[in-house]
């Protein structure tokens, strides 16, 4: 079990949002960070760099979102619900637009690998969104 | 003139919202970051701790999107508008909530100190919202 | 398998590390500053918070540089060793001390998995610094 | 003044290092991470992208490690002395390569204003550490 699901189980107060979809969204956004972070540099080792500026400039900014994500998502008390859901809002966004373009380069198996943590992270992230309605 | 304003000065290519605009969120993102991790440090070293949990909560959450924020503006380059401005829509937020908060604590010299850098830091980020309709 | 795994078996250059120490090291970064972010939240929430001090202090040091230290190595490209070598020096030293004070704590179980996840983190860095020597 | 310096000047409990050099390091950390962030954009736009791959690359940890150092020496309080002085260090090379790297392209404006912000927060962090000494 990972320790993001650990953590919770362990949380002496009510949640807000069922353990597991807490968990994978916290997970999801961890993983996609590091995966943009690793795709950012696979990115800049390819030839045709002209072509991959756009892949570089949306990791960038998918790393970005997705750590402020998991580290504000890791803190599950209850504090501001407003600024947590537009930030979850915005990682959801990026998450969309950094998998879209990854891809549009699926032949090259890093970013194949990026867009799929993209798009677990897009999932879980609405998963989450959908449950605090 | 600060960094800021100095790059944004030297970007080769047209931004979509004023540099002056622009570079005051980015500083004051960048600056409300630091005095939210600062006070964060000083409520911990306050006596009557029980009364400092809620702050040093909004704290860590300002700290981690305004963070983001200032790392994601400081790259201007246009590429998905949606996830930025719903980022900057979550830092106006956390900023209010943090701001109201150290404001209940401002005889402590700290939180007063910190309210004024939220603040700045929404009205900040609200204007460049503002700019980008 | 780990993103961080599959991203390092894509990468088309070779690594100065072998890829099964550098993706643990990544995952194991990744996950103790997820724990440690987790573990203030929960210090918060526990009643004799004079006595949580010092662990709260260490976990947001632990966090910090966690995050930095994972976000770094999942840029495997070879640039200035020097300094990511001091990085994951810090990174070692952090986790010991913070390892040390959430076991001091270990009869509450979000200290003892974040002490578990330090731990874990403290010989994944440890064991690439050899490997790189 | 800086809200840094503001914030320590608050601060109830005493400093192991003097107040002034100690800003001037969080200022300088979190200046020169802005910066770096703006010249990986800038780097991204221009047409010899292959020149600008190292720049890039050291950018990007130049943010990353000085965003951690920035956020570190931001709580003052004591802890682990350790961690932090080798996360200064490699505060101090990552400034070094990267003001180096950002010199060598001194002819294009952005990479001047960052090799200033390098510069800068490599005195300063230096400054810090033999301070501590």
């Amino acid at each position: 079990m990972s320790y993001a699901r650990q953590m919770l189980d362990t949380y002496s107060q009510p949640l807000a949002v069922d353990a597991g979809l807490f968990a994978a969204a916290i997970e999801a956004a961890s993983d996609c960070a590091q995966a943009c972070n690793a795709d950012t540099d696979a990115d800049l080792s390819e030839q045709n760099l002209a072509e991959m500026v756009m892949c570089i400039r949306l990791c960038l900014d998918c790393t970005d979102i997705c750590t402020a994500t998991a580290a504000v998502l890791s803190r599950p008390a209850e504090r501001d619900l407003s600024a947590t859901r537009q930030l979850v809002g915005a990682c959801v966004a990026i998450c969309q637009s950094c998998g879209d373009e990854c891809e549009r380069h699926a032949h090259m198996p890093h970013c194949r690998v990026c867009a799929e943590a993209c798009r677990r992270c897009e999932r879980a992230c609405r998963d989450l969104l959908e449950s605090w309605k």
